[in-house]
């Protein structure tokens, strides 16, 4: 592997286990058993590398946009929804450190932002297309609630699942959160598939 | 004002304004123009002035315990929610800085869980006699997950807030903070309480 692909990923793995603001570059450098020098030729700051891996986190959720296309019944959003949790996961330091990171490098914060209105957007396109499919029974403006809320738990499940007592189950569950999120869906469901939504229930709650 | 007390809301202040993680002991010192020993004299650490800041915060927040005995409407939970919004806002460093905090100190991990169990009993409690007061209608399964989405709501709303577009409003405002938790019990609500939901999105949605 080369070394500029290298410090991303252990700037990403250092970055989820210890934090965005606690890890330097030179833990980084230290942690590869690279010169500070290398890493600085690679890599000018930590910004930079910060930056990369905010570009990789929207390549790798640019399939969460095209959903809409795909999603045509309740399973098929529970898969989309697992899907882009995993990412998110793997990416986890993203929004669980967003606060220093925007408070940090102020550029980053429209950035975010941006991401935020996409999945708005996307979410309320495939929101009007279960409804166009019989899969969902809501008028507009409970379609952009409902988007709201989807946004608000891909970006702050995880941070939530870890202040919950722990006998409510693992705090990096991807398919539990894709789970929460069909529970909001429920009273707007059609008949068929409320019962997808009980399998699930039974899968996931005791 | 007491010494320890002047330490407490500069510390407060701090934490809220730049993180936790950043402010150490020696900066309130420098910020109140006291010596780092006579703040030594009060505080043996940051962890003592955020534990204590921790207990400030949980008795600040008791009389939401009691708001299952006074909530009979939309209107007062609305009410209750905006309270308890305004607090978490004043102690927003709490759950913001949570993920630092339960690394730093894993001692305060097991408190802010008994925290949020705490909530999500009384909002249990508070579900369960709006349902009997007739103002919702809604299974006991369907009880907990909208206590659920409320402590989610409680503890992350702050932080969603301002990874949204701008847009979508100031981070601040407990008002709309309350009203976003008001929309996800729209669809269990019965009709006379759906005319309020109706007011209180003509004055949060333009």
């Amino acid at each position: 592997m080369k070394t500029r692909d290298r410090i991303l990923l252990a700037g990403l793995r250092l970055f989820n286990e210890e934090g965005a603001a606690t890890v330097s570059t030179n833990r980084v450098a230290t942690e590869l058993e690279i010169s500070p020098g290398n890493l600085y030729y690679h890599f000018k700051s930590k910004l930079q590398i910060v930056e990369w891996l905010l570009r990789r986190f929207e390549d790798e959720m640019r399939p969460f946009a095209s959903a809409p296309e795909s999603v045509a019944a309740l399973d098929d959003l529970w898969l989309a929804l697992h899907l882009a949790f995993e990412k998110i996961s793997e990416y986890r330091f993203v929004y669980r450190d967003a606060d220093f990171l925007m408070r940090e490098y102020p550029q980053l914060a429209p950035r975010l932002q941006r991401l935020t209105a996409a999945w708005l957007a996307t979410l309320r396109r495939l929101y009007h297309g279960l409804v166009a499919q019989g899969v969902l029974r809501a008028a507009p403006d409970e379609i952009d609630l409902l988007a709201l809320h989807t946004t608000f738990t891909m970006t702050c499940w995880f941070s939530y699942a870890r202040l919950m007592p722990e006998t409510l189950g693992p705090d990096n569950d991807s398919g539990r959160a894709a789970y929460h999120i069909l529970t909001l869906l429920g009273p707007y469901l059609e008949d068929d598939s409320r019962q997808y939504l009980a399998y699930l229930r039974h899968k996931y709650l005791k």
